[in-house]
């Protein structure tokens, strides 16, 4: 079975259980010519996407009614693959999402790690520094590096805390944030899990 | 007694009660005759300011043994004003620092409103919002402009709560913050306070 989960910057697959990536910029979705399941929040790839009938489209088969209609269907997958825990999905953005027996709760989009770090940068030359991920929590900084790192990591680290739920990390910076979680659960095929679930309750495939 | 606040977008002044500000694009420096105390942020401004006999930098007449050598001097002087409390200079940074009983603990840096509303905005044009400074924090959001808001607001206000001390508000989004700290102290002239602190502490004047 071949899974895609389609982002901004690259077309994920999953083929049965090896990994691999595709840029958005390069691939030719032609050149698949068997069945394909996918999400994608892409908008240009979505229209190219919907031209092509062994490519199928999931979001429609997810029961909406615990979701929010403009809320990415990538999150909507992780949820799908939990049924208690706070999902960290850590990309371009970093997003935070509450399933509670099942039931998504509502979540959260704070920035990725490269986009905070040029924020900083473009506030002031003076705070152009890579996050420090080892920073103890406990102290309050005493310099540019570490203020800006508590800025960003501390007050993440308590929202997600604060739930005391299993935490689920996911994406390209899960392993970046399991410094902060060490207890958290890393699952890069979190998404894909979510799809297998729903192909195998819609009984697509 | 003419005091200057020289940030990195305008000079701003205080003559005895008086508040204006000067562009730091259009305001020559040259164009005042008479003492102003200064602080300065700004590395372009600072060396014009140090040819100037009449222009007096304050930075050298505090005792930096609590402080760190990279910290912004504004911070520093918005310190010196508190005995204790926790202080947040809201501006294109939003700075936040701890004193207590009159000793700088440490403070920590979060990117201002417009800068976070912009790296929003960058990560995914569908994240393009305002910040809802309204939001109920207690409820996990489940719609995007709540969705960045609570990554942006929440997270900061639960940092800064946890502190319980008295909250100074400065900065020229103090009033956009006090939404979220209803019973902190406003005082956009917190800086100068700080500055003839110190003149009359050092007999400058």
């Amino acid at each position: 079975m071949l899974l895609c989960d389609v982002g901004n910057t690259s077309y994920d697959f999953l083929d049965d259980d090896k990994n691999y990536k595709e840029s958005v910029e390069t691939f030719n979705p032609h050149a698949i010519t068997k069945k394909v399941f996918y999400i994608c929040v892409n908008p240009h790839a979505k229209k190219i996407l919907e031209g092509l009938s062994n490519w199928v489209d999931m979001s429609g088969h997810v029961d909406m009614s615990n979701y929010y209609e403009t809320m990415g269907v990538d999150r909507i997958f992780a949820c799908e693959a939990v049924s208690d825990g706070i999902i960290i999905d850590a990309g371009s953005a970093v997003t935070v999402d509450v399933v509670n027996d099942g039931i998504f709760e509502g979540g959260f989009i704070y920035p990725g790690i490269r986009a905070m770090e040029q924020t900083y940068k473009n506030i002031s030359s003076v705070l152009d520094y890579s996050f420090n991920f080892e920073l103890n929590f406990d102290i309050m900084p005493k310099n540019s590096q570490d203020a800006i790192s508590y800025g960003y990591l501390k007050t993440f680290f308590s929202e997600v805390m604060r739930h005391d739920m299993e935490i689920f990390l996911t994406g390209g910076d899960a392993d970046k944030f399991a410094k902060l979680f060490p207890h958290a659960k890393i699952d890069k095929n979190l998404i894909f899990n979510g799809m297998k679930k729903i192909i195998k309750k819609a009984d697509l495939c």
